[in-house]
């Protein structure tokens, strides 16, 4: 998925918020906005917005002189989900239909993405766990629980610090033998590395492996040797996020979707509108 | 006052905004949005914020081919509002209050800004005069009413294109015979100009004056000499809008500014929220 013109302007607020929580000297801010306006002036449009997140978030991490901007909130989000996994857990094992749960529960975790708002705080979560559950999921939940019984391999793609905690639930509902989860190479914005995987206990539950990149999303070029092995081996894909939807979306490999429509360009693109619950797949076969 | 890191992102957006007005043509907003962001990259960040957009505007007047992108806005604009006017004219002829009530409708109309909101349409004008009739108005109406009344030369600074037939309803409640109403020297943004004061009618009611300049505010160097004597004749300047107020609020004059908070960066420089319909003055002696 190429970025809209509509991302430039977002990229820029981005900016200014991570190197907001990246520094606190306001010349840093000045040299910090300076170097990634002048990046976007001449960066590849026909790139994808985590491509160019990627480049821009390296910018702000080298001039602010701080290689893990987001990393307390990291932190403060994946202890408040634990604090809630418990919860979560029971909705999930008391539910009439505990897959759908899981599923409603990992889309609303997905809310927790400081690159399209750095807003949320503990309120946000609740209220969109509370709204996910009650809400049309939009998309064919029932071939993704076939597709997933039936499946030799899963890949499953996390996006978010604390969403990783949500996302445990549905692995558990997964065929867990079969599942892999995926983590991101490196810090970027507030995306789940394997440090995440660890706090949060994703790695107790299946194997987890890094892909190698410091992108927020997947794009498989980026990625190391060993995670594309990973990914060509698995026949279903599993993945959460917008950040996942704008580097795979046009992929000819089986990969569900799961995420919450966090901003225009993507709900446009998918077809639904800001802050639906999703379930889309690039191929339909 | 100073532009906030804050502005650049919403600069971008204004920027996206207009070159889309000002062409069709997606090689166009592609070129101009990289033209602005080059521009933006090496800005003074200390000018004011209508001091970057004059500048930014220029870029994308010049590479879009388009002297005045908003015209057919502007022209819908003052032709809605001249639409409303008897209404409400009558709204402030029956009124217990009748210079409140045009103060009221003077700061409605200021909703009417596409550098701020370009999703601005006739519902959104509707429902402004409304809640701006019920809401709490900030500031002092009555040193306003009683200063008016005694000032021997009055400079109405208009702000955009529609508001000034709003600006009509509060100008006939001032001595009107001391009154002269300024608009912008040349186009820029949905700003009132010339054309629009023969437009609505504003020219038969009072001398209007171009100040010169196609800043969307009021810089006085960059104003024409001749306006300059108008301003330093005047002992007291009514100042609609953000504009107005972003370039003139650390004034020594006798100002008082008549606007809608629309922005969080000026809504705090004020000290009120976003939405607020606010009278405040330069100088408190």
């Amino acid at each position: 998925m190429n970025t809209a013109f509509d991302c430039i302007p977002c990229f820029v607020r981005q900016t200014l918020n991570a190197v907001r929580l990246a520094s606190s000297d306001t010349k840093i801010h000045a040299l910090v906005l300076r170097e990634v306006l002048k990046e976007l002036s001449i960066m590849d449009l026909e790139l994808c917005p985590p491509a160019m997140s990627m480049q821009i978030h390296r910018v702000i991490r080298r001039h602010a002189g701080n290689h893990d901007p987001y990393v307390s909130v990291k932190d403060q989000f994946n202890r408040f989900a634990l604090a809630l996994y418990p919860r979560l857990l029971e909705m999930v094992q008391t539910s009439n239909n505990p897959f759908e749960t899981a599923v409603r529960l990992a889309i609303a975790g997905n809310i927790i993405d400081f690159g399209v708002n750095t807003t949320i705080d503990q309120s946000v979560v609740e209220n969109t766990i509370s709204a996910t559950m009650s809400e049309p999921l939009a998309g064919d939940l029932n071939t993704l629980e076939e597709t997933a019984l039936s499946a030799a391999n899963i890949l499953y793609l996390g996006d978010n610090t604390g969403e990783i905690v949500f996302d445990k639930l549905l692995v558990t509902r997964l065929p867990m033998d079969r599942v892999t989860f995926a983590v991101r190479g490196r810090p970027i914005i507030n995306d789940a590395t394997m440090k995440d995987a660890v706090m949060t206990g994703m790695t107790e539950l299946v194997p987890v492996v890094e892909n190698g990149s410091d992108a927020p999303g997947t794009i498989l070029e980026q990625c190391s040797d060993a995670f594309r092995k990973v990914f060509d081996a698995a026949d279903l894909v599993i993945a959460k996020g917008q950040g996942n939807y704008e580097t795979l979306s046009g992929s000819s490999k089986k990969i569900f979707f799961l995420l919450k429509a966090k901003c225009p360009v993507v709900a446009d693109h998918i077809g639904y509108d800001v802050g639906a619950s999703i379930i889309t797949h690039s191929n339909p076969s």
